[in-house]
């Protein structure tokens, strides 16, 4: 099977959730799940998936916090870490589907540069699925993805206060 | 923990997806997770994955192929069916999180109707987090929802003629 590249990006909720739902239904289906998180190093619930999902893997090459104005030198380190690992994982075949969560952001934050990426992706393993996520997809990604979904706020509890929960954000 | 009501629409794809990374996330989390799917009778591939989450329960309220125009009988009853069984389950305390997936499709068919979802929503547990999903969500049921998200397509591979594949689709 022929493995493409999906973007899911946009202001709206459900991005990271997406490439979760997406990871569990592989799985389900015997598949091999490689789940990447660029900038985050927060301890998300998902960490705990692969306790019940042996398929799946899950790395972060983040912080423990969100870059507020301007990325330090340690993020930039553990993003182009990441950025090696993943070009590795996704080259060489060993899995069905690699996630790179919040590469966007990466890229937003310049921690390293779309060619690297587009590279990263001329060089994929032709059975291996790419699912990109996070706001602000470069124009020269989504020319190369085979799908992009937007994901558009309509309405958010954020506006009524309503903070990240553990079990449903994050 | 108050539960707010979610809605995932639009025409893009990672609706049902977001809603199955919604339920891994939380079962990760230690909650507990009712997923009912309406419309929907195929052997989808998420279907197995309460073999390895416990704390998630799945249930199909739909016949083995899609409405092509007009619904059946059959439609109508599993649907209305689906949708008693999800009043109790969503008024009962039990679920912490309660998805009705493909929810707006069965409204868009009129298998059965939007007050009787209203009706429902009124009712349902303080703490139970209530996941929408489907195209074409109604504006009364966005009026009353806390968090709407419209999946936007953008560029899909269908248009290259990729069917939908198992693992990733289906």
């Amino acid at each position: 099977m022929k493995g493409y590249v999906q973007i899911y990006t946009g202001n709206g909720k459900g991005k990271t959730t997406a490439a979760l739902g997406l990871s569990l239904r592989a799985v389900c289906a015997g598949k091999k799940v490689f789940f990447g998180q660029f900038v985050k190093g927060m301890k998300y619930s998902e960490l705990k998936a692969p306790q019940f999902l042996n398929q799946l893997e899950i790395k972060q090459y983040g912080r423990n916090c969100f870059i507020r104005k301007d990325p330090e030198e340690e993020d930039i380190r553990l993003a182009r870490e990441g950025l090696k690992d993943l070009q590795m994982k996704i080259k060489s075949g060993d899995y069905d589907i690699v996630v790179m969560d919040e590469l966007n952001i990466a890229l937003f934050y310049k921690l390293f540069e779309v060619k690297d990426v587009l590279k990263l992706l001329r060089e994929k393993h032709e059975k291996t699925e790419v699912i990109i996520t996070g706001r602000y997809a470069p124009t020269e990604l989504i020319e190369v993805a085979d799908l992009v979904t937007e994901m558009k706020e309509i309405k958010h509890y954020y506006q009524q206060g309503v903070q990240a929960r553990e079990g449903i954000e994050k």
